[in-house]
């Protein structure tokens, strides 16, 4: 497999189109993506039980259209959650506006929104803005480019990724946007992402391959501990590279691998432009009873508003690591536990062995790799061979400034 | 029942002193509790699996005497956590010279430690300070106060409370020491806290009354959503007052209650004292479900990173609060939820209905509460009858200062 540069439009069968539409102060914030050819759709929804209704609306769509999918609407500057009933009328009307202006059908529109909660949606400007983006649909590089860049919220970066893989003589492209940044801590669901792709597949299949990437990926990655209200992860695949795969033959596996990287990429980069982070860390939990527990341990870590004040600080600040997987709720025994550094360098530091730290002068090493714009952190459980990776940022002034005037 | 100045020398039979034994850079940190007629003792500690030396040996100390209790010794600025087999062996080393000392034995002496995790423990110091501190040792006021100090970290006040219940001719005192004031998210446990009274009774009276009154208080407070590996929470009681109670008693509701009370006074000054705090809120979730709900949700809003960011700069964003309500695990129906601020001075906004903004003018005046000093943030789920309080703080730039520069 081989990464390329690319989005949403780089597989077969996909068109994008964004506009600047008036529900930011600023910038586009409406974006469309299509497959004319109606492509078969999965997704993942947020585990809140508070659910916005863009969320409920694209939950029932897919169940109604048995994951037919023609196109996906998505707006910044505001989250329509907790609307009311006025939410959900706005949404079911954006769907058949799209649906009126393709000659398609509203439950074959599936909705995200990110913003502000609990704001009235500005329907007038959704409507007019699809009138201006419909028309407009594109296959070209850049119009993935822009469509990333009207989900952005405090997002410093847009975010988009492509990957390719080949089978034999076909080749089948996987491509990806997304956003971030704050209210981040996905569970069983993810933030807003959509990914296409050209592979063929039936709903089992694509479902199967998207909740293992999203387990290993967006799943793992914690910016301040808050699940959203919004979180949707939608794969949509068009068929059109002409290769299809299934559960049971041996090409799933490596679709699968190639999807998760796509959501490694994607989730790697809303971390790294997590709000008000000036750098990033990996956690690589080895050694565990079990991968339920490693999920948790590195997790809990990754997520510990301590940790990330360190890292912030280029603290040498072990024990509060070893504190944050032992309330993690997996098995731990302390007297186990081993701590490794490493750089993208190559370059490594024994940190921690037996529960201990090695020596005082390992604690001025390390903060060498404490000071890095990322760095790794092999955390050695000792009990078993059961190992997981998540990823953190760091918590720093900025966060602060950036979430105590975000409505005002 | 009546609040009165005072702390743990108040109930009658102990005694206290602190010392400055250079285990920080300067002021109190080694403190002495004691019950020269013995007490009966409870205690409860820390849910994290990794625990630190202090806490071992207390629980095992617990076991081994049976409960009967002569003196607590708690020091700051080193948490003897994650020092291994020399952290063992300084904590057991501790026990014994207080015992010897005090003419007792070594598993009646009880421990408590809180600072820096993973660094040697300084016996020598202790061990001096300890012969400095158990001749000084007084029933005086001061003696609380200076206890109270002595186990202060980053705490910028000493926490002390005191509480006086009548049961006809007699009276039973209970007072108590706590520090905060990070890595404060107490489960099952609670903080480093010592409570003392006079009240005769036995153990399982004790306990059930001590769980109930941390359920209460210590186990609703969070400053970071990070669990201590040293939590600790200690009840001696005297039998002084020569009231007796036991479980199956009237007078054990109204000990209880007491009790409760004073666990609520510390841990709330513990929140306002949480790190780089600069207020305080209580959430008030009623119409839940049940009790667990009611728990599950007021601390999931007390301890929301967006919830107390957006605290700190007064902006009303009640959306982060509808969705860290519904991330909580409990029963949540966003159309029937209700938000209401309250202020000390008896003025309430009715803000949020059926899960909406009730008007754009509602959202300005809740900044009028936001901006105080502390607030109360009612939550009505309307679903049931169960309510439970929890405590908060915001989440400041100092937050970020104090934890990015702890160790270095």
């Amino acid at each position: 497999m081989e990464s390329v540069d690319g989005g949403i439009t780089t597989p077969r069968g996909f068109r994008a189109s964004a506009v600047a539409a008036g529900i930011k102060r600023s910038g586009l914030d409406l974006m469309v993506a299509e497959c004319p050819t109606e492509a078969i759709c999965v997704g993942l929804f947020t585990s809140n039980a508070v659910k916005a209704a863009p969320v409920l609306v694209s939950m029932d769509n897919l169940r109604r259209s048995g994951g037919v999918v023609r196109a996906v609407v998505v707006n910044s500057g505001n989250a329509n959650a907790c609307n009311g009933r006025s939410g959900l009328d706005g949404a079911r009307m954006t769907t058949r506006k799209a649906a009126e202006l393709l000659g398609s059908s509203p439950e074959k529109i599936l909705l995200a929104s990110t913003g502000v909660i609990g704001r009235p949606l500005p329907l007038d400007r959704i409507i007019a803005g699809l009138e201006k983006a419909i028309p407009r649909l594109s296959t070209e590089r850049v119009a993935s480019k822009e469509a990333s860049m009207a989900i952005m919220t405090t997002d410093r970066v847009p975010k988009e990724t492509a990957m390719r893989v080949s089978f034999g003589q076909r080749t089948v492209t996987i491509g990806g946007v997304a956003k971030g940044v704050g209210m981040i801590h996905p569970q069983l669901a993810t933030m807003l992402c959509l990914l296409t792709t050209d592979v063929a597949a039936d709903r089992p299949t694509l479902f199967a391959a998207l909740k293992e990437a999203a387990d290993q990926s967006f799943n793992m990655v914690s910016v301040d501990r808050d699940t959203s209200t919004n979180d949707t992860l939608i794969l949509m695949a068009s068929g059109l590279s002409n290769h299809s795969i299934s559960l049971d033959d041996r090409d799933f596996q490596r679709f699968q691998e190639a999807l998760t990287e796509v959501c490694v990429d994607l989730a790697k980069r809303m971390v790294r432009d997590g709000e008000g982070a000036t750098k990033t860390f990996e956690v690589v939990v080895v050694g565990a009873s079990s991968r339920g527990d490693a999920r948790l341990c590195a997790r809990s870590i990754a997520s510990s508003n301590l940790v990330k004040t360190a890292v912030f600080g280029c603290d040498p600040n072990w024990g509060r690591m070893v504190a944050a997987a032992g309330y993690s709720g997996a098995r731990v025994d302390q007297d186990r536990v081993k701590i490794r550094l490493e750089d993208d360098e190559g370059s490594s530091l024994d940190w921690v062995e037996n529960g201990c730290q090695i020596s005082e002068r390992a604690n001025e090493q390390a903060k060498r790799f404490l000071c890095r714009d990322s760095f790794r952190l092999v955390f050695d459980l000792g009990l078993g061979s059961f190992s997981a990776r998540a990823w953190g940022c760091d918590l720093t002034y900025d966060y602060v400034k950036v979430n105590s005037q975000y409505t005002t």
